[in-house]
């Protein structure tokens, strides 16, 4: 092991640095992991930008990136299931108290809990990082490290669709071919549904859909209003989706959601939108229409390696750019700019594969 | 059996008539009933002053009326659970389609239904009136022609409670204190709500509540704001309820039942709002607090007897006025003017006992 | 329409007989139809060989066939989603009444349910055939007569699937690798199962299963415990299954199957066996392995055409026959014998393509 | 605090010993309790007079008692809902290790598990005990000691209820009168079931069922047949319960449970029986009669204390004698005799009230 940590540091707003910090020293329960590939996600570009998202606010220097795989290097003095030399994937949020929400099995709800690059807490975008050894996940021999740490976003799509309750024969609307929409898509494909609408303005990204497995990739226009575009789903479909999947967080397209979504269905909210929404509230609630968001998610990761080994879902399309650790401004760039779906850092001076 | 079928007929908007209308003919899978005891419904009064709910316009005359009871007197060829002299509770809504709703369990949704007093179908105000067989259910003889009529507003809160998945242990908020609001506090209460906070505009709706086993009886100002509101709620259960039943279909209120509720609970929205409604969905989402609607009810009378049957619930203080079947009018204008909760309508000349 | 009605009736046990019969007329709600395919199911050749399964006794002449499409020729006066001309699957249990368990949406459980060949009620091995235009299904143009027939076996693997809980990334063991099982596999995989094990005494339908889908299948021997059995099927999978589907009914085999599958996990029984039978019941109670019977299904036909339309399943090879309708007999016989999977009769003279 | 910590230590089969531990010193995130009430248990008589249950087997002295309450004395350091003074109900069980089934919800069936008095792990019927702290549950002032205690035989029907999914208007049968037939009995009531029919072989154990509330007490004859009892229920109730939960254990019982149940209904397993039932399986498969084995409980002290607090459910008659901790041997002999109903050690020196 050699003796540096390069780092990816946000110390506020604006101010991303590559930087050097200890390499830390993992506890009875943790692992040390060698980190291998680590995505950017759209929140570590916002806390860059914006310096807070909500209430959290980047208040002291904290290392980005949530969306991660490695080698395990050295295991704590408790741990029995992993051991130097595995592979693995790291579930980001790692539940601090034994609450309530944990006892019930929605682990994601606890406010306590700790995340990786939501601040006050350090993410993985760096050379070496320990973390607690029941949220790191061994990888199968045919599962790749890049698999692994699109795990991560792949969670988002699971949750979503498990709280949607996807299954075989469903029919699906998802609003937003961004790259949450796609791996939505791509699990409720993986779920069972028989029949995907996937609405975009941008005609590339409904490309990038059409081939990762839509049947209707479908353009908005900003004239289109709620009830036009719900009208246009239904005949595309031959009837209202049984699940719509909102991933935009724009006003008008929840109200397409709920417009368009069959009695008795489920809308989810997978997007984020202003705190505020003007909804057909009404409308949903006499369709028995019910609305669901998500808040990260929890029990995906087990799932999620089970699908990428049998070969259930293919996510290596998504994987656009790839920059060396010590390229993550120029890869942070990029994925602000909007340039491709994922970008991935290697973290690994010596192995950069995939 | 007499040869006269007086009945409540609504005209058009503002024109309640009581005529004679011939008695019907039951078919082979249906009952002819002798009503006793017909509750006047919120939603009969608001055709009679607007002669129309959202789509449903009053085109052609109609019988008023779906809260209901009363005594078999002829049955179709083909029925054989019930026999003349059978007291009987009468579900409004008959399915007319095996459609996907109803093969699913959700007959309530099915677009095609039959229902007693939304236009254009006939409701039940009247002397004699006949109905699906399968769609009346035996009272036992400990159960009242008035708690039998009951049922319906009851169901809706039976409907609601489950929607809203109350059990042993749970802490609710109720908003809003009107028939709907107590109906909901009542099925909280029995199927093992441990506190129940209810919230009024008015003093006197939030002593009925408080009677009926409302543990925190909370009157609303009209300057509070949601939040404040929601605070409040917290404090006085020492945690967020784990669901919130919304009954006044009033914005800011709504607004009230999502802050309120606690991260992975429920809101179910029983009350009817405007078309639009701004909520912060956001604050919804993030927590993964569900909103539901509720539309009416569906396989809620067989759990509804047997709860009257077992004493498990009261409902018997909900009717303060009864009117012979003859001064309906006086009786509509009773409900019309908000005096009291439960206005009952007589129909048997001969008995108009509860 | 030719003016004959060729049908397959069993007039008792062992008496199978192909005959004339007047082509029915349909009722108000009911379409006439000129069958197309129709498979045999192994409950038919039980009827023929037995006379008999369990109380359901053949008294009467009784047409035989319940795995069936066909096109419709003549609809009732009050049909109005089919016309003449369309291709239809035919859903063989048919609700009389509006009981509790079909208000509820388990109509499969209603005991007055009327069922094509199941004593005394006509099946629809035959030219013509009138049934509930409800429980017809119009197939669309990409789904062949024979896969609208197979839905009906489908149909079981779908309720089992279902009542097992099978999700994306669920590991599912299956005992027995008959036409059941396989369905059993074709929807477990299309549901997101990650790893299915098949168990079987054959390696010829172990070949078949490895052909359909199966990742594991696992020749069973006559002297292996359940316990040797359950613990080769965790070593296969790397852990215990989620859940096991139990298609053999033998009692050795659902042994197996509670010892095999995960705490928490579910066994669902689709195999029928013997009235009684012994298992380690203390084994599944407390380790919370669920026992979940099945009894034919419902609500299945729309998702199964769903998954047929959308390529999710491909159901042809199951079909190893064909026979003409006139040679009913000899098909019987190619069953009765265990020969290939699936017979298939061809009831229209003119159209005997698949 | 004094300086001695008399407990109550099993050494081997028959050889039960009141003995001086040392006072414990809790970590950062236990607590120390000073105990107040501990019930006795049949599993902890039956370790006494057996010296193993299944595979658990007592190999090193180890301290009985798991159902208990006390006083908390001091707090670890990261403790932080919790303070010295407050009055604990102890949940015995502390999962170790954050594995698939606590991270879903369902910690019970965790395999590596801490559970009081379960070799090898100590109970707590002794003077001063260190326990997890997320594991303490506040009692609010209006809940004794001893009720606080009776919430660990009270989960174990909380979780039989919620997993029969006993809800408002339920009919219900409970196989046995003992200890958690009667608490069964109660959550039933308490979530809303209408009609309970408890059966046992002795009267008097029915009087008390009967005084708890129980709808119909059923003496059984060992003569009976399963099928006649199971007939007898069905009369009683005017039809099938919708739940059976079996706590004898006995085979003839369970299928009678089975037999006796709804098409479409629930047997609960409570009562633990031979490694090995001969069950009537094809009855309750072809009725869709699910079997639920339950395994101790989970996630039940908060809801049962809310119950507790809102008198929903009265325990305080279950505690029919008491003794001071020094005469345990003479508790354990009352209980193993089969005297009242639930014996309470008594294990503060000045502080011997409920």
């Amino acid at each position: 092991m050699d003796k540096t940590n390069l780092s990816v540091v946000l110390h506020s707003q604006g101010d991303l640095r590559l930087e050097h910090r200890p390499i830390p020293e993992p506890g009875p329960n943790e692992v040390l992991l060698q980190m291998h590939s680590v995505g950017i996600c759209g929140s570590d570009v916002h806390y860059w930008q914006h310096g807070r998202i909500g209430d959290f606010v980047v208040k002291k220097p904290m290392v980005l990136g949530h969306e991660a795989s490695g080698r395990v290097v050295k295991v704590g003095s408790a741990v029995t299931h992993l051991k130097p030399g595995d592979r693995v994937a790291v579930e980001p949020g790692v539940p601090r108290d034994m609450d309530e929400f944990f006892k019930s099995g929605r682990y994601n709800l606890s406010p306590t809990i700790f995340f990786c690059a939501t601040p006050p807490d350090d993410g993985n975008l760096c050379r070496y990082y320990k973390h607690s050894a029941n949220f790191c996940y061994k990888l199968p021999d045919n599962v790749t490290f890049e698999e692994g740490a699109l795990i991560e976003p792949l969670s988002v799509g699971i949750h979503a669709c498990r709280r949607a309750g996807v299954s075989l024969g469903s029919t699906v609307m998802i609003c937003g071919a961004g790259p949450i929409g796609l791996v939505c898509l791509l699990v409720a494909k993986a779920m069972g549904a028989s029949q995907v609408v996937i609405t975009d303005l941008s005609s590339e990204r409904l490309a990038m859909a059409k081939e990762l497995g839509a049947d209707f990739p479908q353009e908005v226009k900003r004239e289109d209003t709620a009830e036009q575009l719900a009208k246009k789903v239904e005949e595309l479909l031959g009837a209202q989706p049984h699940v719509t999947i909102e991933c935009t967080g724009v006003q008008s397209s929840v109200q397409t959601a709920i417009y368009a979504t069959r009695s008795g269905g489920v809308v989810v909210l997978v997007g984020m939108g202003a705190e505020m929404t003007t909804v057909p509230l009404l409308n949903a609630a006499i369709r028995e229409v019910d609305i669901r968001g998500v808040f990260r998610y929890c029990n995906t990761w087990p799932m999620a390696i089970a699908m990428l080994a049998s070969k259930k879902v293919n996510v290596k399309p998504l994987v656009t750019h790839r920059f060396p650790l010590e390229q993550a401004v120029q890869a942070f760039e990029t994925t602000r700019q909007g340039l491709g779906v994922k970008v991935m850092l290697k973290c690994d001076e010596n192995d950069q594969s995939p």
